[in-house]
């Protein structure tokens, strides 16, 4: 089969890779209908991640199955199936509790590369849901977001505690922060401030609900969201970038009380404890343990009540992944949806 | 009247001060039926706080109304009250959310001195709990617990989302720590896990429910409680020291999903981003909104199921306030009460 490789920052190949196989007897191989490229990508991409040798690239997907291990019991080949960037085995403790992204069994899926034709995905029982039936084209799009960034945005919103009634605050407007909105405004807030400067995306996050739109960052940004609530700050605020300034920017947009969940993944962020303290503002974030939304966004994508497939702006054939990365580093497109 | 103030580290005077009376119409002032040394007061007289110049001490008490001002309607002279080191109004939206350590309208409290015959409550409506009638002599300790210890300890365990049926954890084996285990028992917690490496702390946890002792620190001290929890960690971590140890010991001692109450106050704590991100694990913490607690705690001590006025290992009267100093910061008590 031909899938993505990085070999440098910089440098992602569409080439020849071996087939994907059923290793163990709880592995599934799925044949690809979709699949994309993440924000967290770019930071191979673009060489904050060190790239050590070619690497096989993507972690998000859906796709028909082509073949189970003989202990898989919940999913069979032809169905179409949504899984999460983690296998798990959705039965230990820590799943039961709904963080299925830190199963004691967990597997990185991506590390067999959803870029690609085929895609080997193990735990397959505790980490694919399949849809009931084949879904209509025009659902893919929404569909694929649910494997990641919509889940990924949801939890953000579940970890900052999103009530019916609440003010939320988004800082963040790539997919995630989107979609953030989108889940906050399923959540049942009655108001939720986007913190954008781009114009196409101030619109989307208009869109999927954002009632009011911050175009000021940092100290600026957070008196503008205090401005707006009162003198008291949001009672939710969730965090999509992942830096420094950003979670500040997030704590405190918080009013004392309030929560921040937090999913952008976090590179050199350091916290005052003194700060976090006196804040009474409540932090959990982390990766996603998207397998806990699944069958509910599936069900709402379904239905048709939401649909974050809009987050993605860029279509391409998965041979030309190449350009769907330089499209996404040089902020053309929000998103690219990729198809075999 | 006569009270505390601290000159210097190390140097706690009782002395001649003015008589406290009402400033607003929302004062009220109360003649202190007990009082006490907090841990917090330590960091002051060890120097680690700076001390400039003369200030009164002490944020805990327990009295019978005096005076109070024209606009206070919910306490009236003579009935015995209890309230926290933070004064509130109990009605703006913070106060309502349940965060009245961090009301629009606090005042500290303790800045009018606590450890005296007298002192002035700001706020009194939204401060103030009266108890139905004048407790009996040997519920004074537990009721003084409550204004700030009890209700520190209770809201780390609140704040750590301690559930019936939970395994729990608790750092720190001073008054918050021990009383901190009280409240997990009267939460519900099946297993309450105390760190402590000293003998009459460890059987006051364990008469307070501890259900295990672990006396190591540090990565040892995570290790074990690893070990107790089969390898996941507990569930609910309370943190009741304030430290960069503590807070890490308190994180990595919490399983993927737990939470870590903190209420330690925080001094040179930086928490790291990346490893908070991926422990899954949640924050919350702060200065105890005691006031939230205390109808709950009053009732509690009154029905006489939990004793926490048993933290109180030394007795002295108000003017031997600087020996109560002493004892503690020498580790020769856990809490000093003090009476008029």
């Amino acid at each position: 089969m031909r899938g993505a490789v990085i070999h440098a920052p910089g440098d992602v190949r569409f080439e020849e890779r071996a087939n994907p196989a059923i290793q163990a007897p709880t592995d599934a191989v799925i044949r690809m209908s979709a699949t994309c490229v993440c924000g967290s990508d770019l930071w191979d991409y673009r060489g904050i991640n060190p790239v050590n040798g070619p690497t096989p690239m993507g972690h998000e997907y859906v796709g028909i199955v082509e073949a189970v291990g003989s202990d898989v019991t919940t999913v069979k080949p032809g169905q179409f199936v949504i899984g999460s960037f983690f296998a798990s085995d959705n039965t230990c403790e820590i799943c039961r509790a709904g963080f299925q992204t830190s199963c004691v069994h967990r597997e990185f899926v991506g590390a067999g590369g959803a870029q690609a034709e085929y895609l080997r995905v193990p735990l397959a029982d505790g980490t694919l849901v399949a849809t009931p039936d084949l879904p209509s084209d025009d659902l893919l799009p929404s569909l694929l977001a649910a494997s990641d960034v919509l889940g990924t945005g949801w939890f953000g919103a579940v970890a900052a505690d999103v009530k019916p009634g609440a003010t939320v605050a988004v800082v963040g407007d790539g997919a995630v922060g989107l979609l953030a909105v989108l889940a906050a405004r399923e959540l049942g807030a009655e108001r939720i401030i986007a913190m954008s400067r781009h114009e196409s995306r101030q619109k989307l996050a208009t869109h999927f609900g954002a009632t009011d739109i911050v175009t000021e960052r940092g100290d600026e940004g957070v008196a503008r969201v205090k401005e707006l609530t009162g003198g008291l700050g949001a009672q939710s605020v969730i965090e999509a970038v992942g830096t420094q300034q950003s979670m500040l920017q997030a704590i405190r947009s918080a009013r004392p009380g309030g929560a921040v969940g937090y999913v952008g993944v976090a590179h050199d962020v350091t916290l005052p404890g003194e700060e976090l303290f006196y804040s009474h503002v409540r932090l959990l974030g982390g990766p996603a343990p998207v397998r806990r939304f699944l069958p509910d966004l599936i069900d709402r994508i379904e239905r048709g009540a939401i649909d974050p497939g809009r987050v993605f702006d860029l279509e391409l054939p998965l041979d030309q992944v190449a350009e769907g990365y330089r499209a996404m580093d040089e902020r053309r497109a929000i998103k690219t949806l990729l198809r075999p």
